[in-house]
């Protein structure tokens, strides 16, 4: 709950998102979600801790249930980064794309609902 | 499994897709998915028609299992509905926002991920 | 939201839920779930009403982000139906399988987790 | 995909399951999925080493859908592990609640659907 509405926090916390405009690529790397690496990683990092806090449970024998619900914890944690790494493809590459028009546009918009649609069956 | 692969054919199947570029907004409805009513509808019929299905499994008391896996297959429907949806919505909301950039264009980009973010959770 | 908290509101309304025991297949049907039927088919009778809604949104040309609202909205409707369903499967099924123990337990239990996992994909 | 298919092998695996019955509760711990702790465990590993390999990849610049590919994967691998849990809980914890039957039954499949919800959710 509280990671999912965290989510949007680490884009608006910086209410002059320095690349909201068109900075050029090598400010904030290739594609666009370097400026934000390192709230990408802190939360990276405790998805991992999550994962590590399972096997201790498991290897504790706790029961299911228990295990269950933290299973579900990380899960939502994970789709929290995923939507976090998608609003960011979308604002740069996506919009980039829009900019030049044409099939680019078509090939990124494609690509990005093809992404959304594997997060949808996983 | 069909309908997911099914996703992506109606925007594809123009391939002289007359809205890709920047058609004025008189000639696909205000929200640029009015091209592909139809191809909306029909599918929602389709949903209609599976839920309808369903009243009858429950009816004829149909085993609890194979009811479930028709649950699973209007679920997925629904999702690719929900999908094509987007895919539109990217393409020419998000697009046009992106053209226009600034402000406009965060917010629809919010407001994208907020649906998606829906969606995931549904 | 609500449609979710109501999930197991029809089995918990009965306090004294008359196959809650072992009653008799004559009784509550072939599966279980008859006693339930009628719920269930109210239940997916709203469901089908707001697919109709979904028709008349695009009909209307309703912003693409509303529809795609009503749409998750359908969709947690439609889990939650499978939840209801689930559980009456869990108490009734499963629970006479294990009362017959051996191999009829391990495939019941096999089965539902089978459909667990189809509705997870969805 | 392969993650999904691999859900149930551990348990089938073992043709002869010696819990498959009411072994004692003394021969695989207290919550019936001891016996497969280290199944869960190597699950659980390789889970950590693909939330590494995304920390890697958001480190060294990976393209969005790229890592967003890749946390799919990590999403279903964690509910294919979450649905084993699931599997060994209903074979063991639901089924010994069935033996015993009335209130401690309802509460089981209740706790269990619940547990489901949130998978759903998630």
């Amino acid at each position: 709950m509280t990671t999912t509405q965290a989510r949007t926090e680490p884009e608006h916390a910086q209410g002059t998102d320095p690349h909201a405009g068109h900075a050029p690529a090598g400010h904030h790397g290739p594609h666009g979600y370097s400026a934000q690496k390192d709230a990408h990683l802190k939360r990276l990092r405790r998805i991992e801790g999550q994962i590590r806090g399972l096997q201790r449970m498991v290897d504790e024998d706790v029961y299911c249930i228990d295990v269950l619900t933290q299973v579900s914890a990380s899960t939502k944690a994970l789709q929290s980064f995923a939507l976090s790494l998608l609003e960011e493809h979308l604002r740069h590459c996506v919009a980039a794309a829009a900019e030049e028009g044409g099939t680019e546009l078509d090939a990124k918009v494609a690509e990005a609902t093809a992404a959304i649609s594997r997060l949808l069956r996983s």
